[in-house]
């Protein structure tokens, strides 16, 4: 039985994990993406859709693309979500984009009599597969519950944060720039413990072990310990991304956040030296490297 | 059944819920307090001694003091564990103290034909009194063996870490560092989502429910967002001490900790506007202090 | 004697002392200003003008503006700079802008067959009004050449740093920064000493008398010891508006600047207490209310 | 003429050159040296000493040694200073300490009966061979007043900045941290400046000629740019010595200061990849490499 069509704009890692979840749940799936086949779509269970336009044509549509620019890009001219969104459609926008920017769509929306409803994800690919998402959304609460059936589709749990769009970056943001600082931390305690010779992983499974119990610690733990920073889980240049878009809205509020700064420098020192590619907790190298360590 | 006699020094909030446990594991417990009256020693099962030394002179004994300068003056002097501990007697030293103080009592001991172990501890009176300490021991493994039974009446688990006793103390301040950090970042995203109208409460549910799944987090999150900084679990002045044992532990080793360094100074910070009586958490209200927040 | 016929756009207390400086060293002066009379302007022996295109109509004319979007304001549209200048006019921007706009304004004036000089400069409104402003140009060699004619009526020195416009942005910025840096030192250096008893004054002849024998040290070190914030030389919010946009000239060239960042969380602090308003050295009481001075 | 007897006790590359001063301006020196053998002493107009007691018999005695331990060394036993000194002797340290040894040793000297000055000194040894040392004194007015014949012998300058001698200690370790500070903030200004294209020397031109005018800058600025970090002037060790014990001191007074921190972890870092020994400017090369530049 179907659930009614949806659009899906971005078919990457994530999107194209996040569109084939909603056609297994039985959503009709109206999907677009820049580079894609119109036939590797269908084996996907997947409609092929020829315009962004095309895909909003049914009044509800998902993008999930990479930054900033491409969401512009799919939005905005005559091929674009807007265009193709009828009266009061509706536009979830599930991207991590800039603070700025989402307020600046969502006024866009209402302005067109369009909505918006932003709703960026915890989550790495393996987690967009399993339909393991954490959803943070903010817009209307209207909005929110009409993609609520969408979200139980591709993720876990989802939380209604705000009515302004822009509050659910901020909440992912912060959610993100804690991930970093806990880099941070376990590099500088792994440094320490290291010169005064102790293995990393016993340190790992004290502090974890008799302190944090968290799945997190441990994970980001061991791919320091290992040196697995390839491939990577979210590469450095993007993690440095949504530090900058993080101290960018730390900026506008005026809230100095001095761990934030000092772990984007930290990411900064790193792509200056050719680690944008690898896994953002690279970083834990570069600390054990200012220690002397090899 | 006796399991034998133990000596313990020092039956503050921490160690006189250890001396217990001890007693009520089944160990004769001859027990010295600087300040406590030998009767009521008596009434929780302990049995009073009149110095350290005369703690010590069975052969085993447990020191839990308040510092570096407590701990020199129970360990020297005519009425001091070393004068009182025979040949191959074993000092297990469980305060949280400085890496030089440990490496040299250490080679006192050594020196004198006496055994030394140091065992510092994570958790607060309350996992002192229920038996729920984690113990983090280093010395050689002769000496773990001799103390694992009294461990395993104090704690949850142990861990032998290294045979040079300092290493233990490196991983408790190294822990007790990733704590300390835990709670600048939780400070620093608790400031910037409070200015974009996002409750801390529901940062701290999104954050710690999607991503860390951390007894910890919680726990801390709740302190500092009810901003319950009093009665102190640690008192910031103690939280600033540790910081600047591991500080100088990392400056011996040569190993850059700017993030250590960060929180230092916060807790300085702190402690310079009167809150050093506070729990140590209370660093995240002169966060929000900074970003112009009441 | 006329030295020929310049434009000016953009006459507040910077812009206003340059172009009258222009117009006492032989220049006749077209100059426009957004909320200025033109009988004032004549009184200060400037021709007004209806528009900046009218101002840049006879082929070379000077932009003084307060920020980015004003720059952009008389640069563009029907009334804008690049519309009156004629083929190959010259427009020197003398703004401290991001490098951003500057790459792109260069480029968008190349493209229309137009030249552009970026030109900076150090000094505050009395050493405008007393021509003595160091000025940092960066652009086509020829187009610096039109240019020293002005420079030499305006400042007391003039240097041509590079080809690409936005090079003069960014040592403009880079010495902005040592200023601040300094702030924030001297502001450290005088707290830890006004706690050891010793008066700031003192301090200050003895570093200045003793070792760096800078007048830039003298007078912001008098400014930070005599608590004189305001009137402001350089407002706060300024001097923020100026750190951000070094640290996006850093980000986009990745350098990591862990002072730049520093001083920039300091002064978001300042503003989040609204502090804006005041001189910039204010920074140097936030840190001694860090150390608790009053 | 001869202006009276005066022991000296160091005869390094600073105490050397300022005890030559000595004898030129007239005084008889009474000369001790751990290492220097009489006959070398007798060439520089030096009269050898059998101990550092010895040195101090005839009742003002300077000491100019290494480092804490060497001036506890010089300063007690059978051989020492206080051993020496006559009732009411005046021992002048010129050497920079810790705060705190500064000011037991103060109380040492009170409670024998003898009189203690902290003395330490601004310049190198090339301004201690030219008799150009600034001098800053701490302790009794009438002991800065027995002092300043010597001291007019050795520097150009001095100042007495308090009653208790750690004051001394205090101000000198600030225009240390004053000189680290600036050799940061110009190492990140190179490093970005450098990446825009712009040679570092047109930077310091441009800087210090128009803003700072400062020689300290533009002889910093001469070894950072020609990366002459060998031989060095202030070794790294011993400037990261001095920030430590800065630190001590800002901890003591309960001061955060964060950018003493960044520089000191700075310096860490560069000793720990082995550069200890190098003058302490080349911290501008590893802010370089951050950046990664070669």
């Amino acid at each position: 039985m179907s659930k009614g069509t949806v659009g899906f704009v971005g078919l990457g890692s994530m999107g194209g994990a996040m569109a084939r979840n909603l056609a297994m749940a039985g959503f009709k799936v109206l999907a677009w993406n820049r580079t894609t086949r119109p036939g590797a779509l269908e084996q996907a269970g997947l409609i092929g859709a020829a315009t962004p336009a095309e895909a909003a044509r049914n009044g509800i549509v998902v993008s999930m693309v990479a930054d900033d620019s491409a969401l512009q890009a799919v939005t905005h001219g005559d091929d674009g979500i807007l265009a193709g969104l009828p009266q009061d459609g509706l536009h979830i926008c599930m991207s991590t984009v800039g603070v700025q920017i989402s307020a600046a769509l969502a006024q866009v929306h209402r302005g067109a009599g369009r909505r918006y409803l932003a709703a960026p994800v915890f989550g790495r690919p393996d987690a967009a597969a399993a339909a393991k998402l954490w959803i943070v959304a903010a817009g209307e609460a209207a909005d929110y519950a009409r993609a609520e059936p969408l979200f139980q589709a591709m993720g876990q749990g989802s939380f209604h944060v705000g009515a302004a769009p822009e509050q659910a970056g901020t909440v992912k943001l912060a959610g993100n720039f804690l991930l970093m600082a806990m880099l941070e931390a376990l590099g500088e305690a792994f440094a320490l413990t290291a010169k005064a010779g102790i293995a990393p992983r016993q340190l790992l499974d004290i502090v974890n072990g008799a302190l944090f119990k968290s799945p997190v610690y441990e994970n980001y733990g061991r791919i320091a310990i290992d040196r697995k920073f390839d491939p990577p889980g979210l590469r450095l240049r993007l993690g440095l991304k949504d530090a900058n878009l993080m101290l960018d809205a730390a900026n506008a509020l005026q809230v100095p956040m001095p761990l934030a700064s000092l772990v984007r420098d930290r990411m900064l020192g790193a792509a200056a030296r050719g680690m944008g590619e690898l896994d953002w907790s690279v970083l834990t190298r570069l600390i054990a490297a200012d220690a002397g360590l090899a």
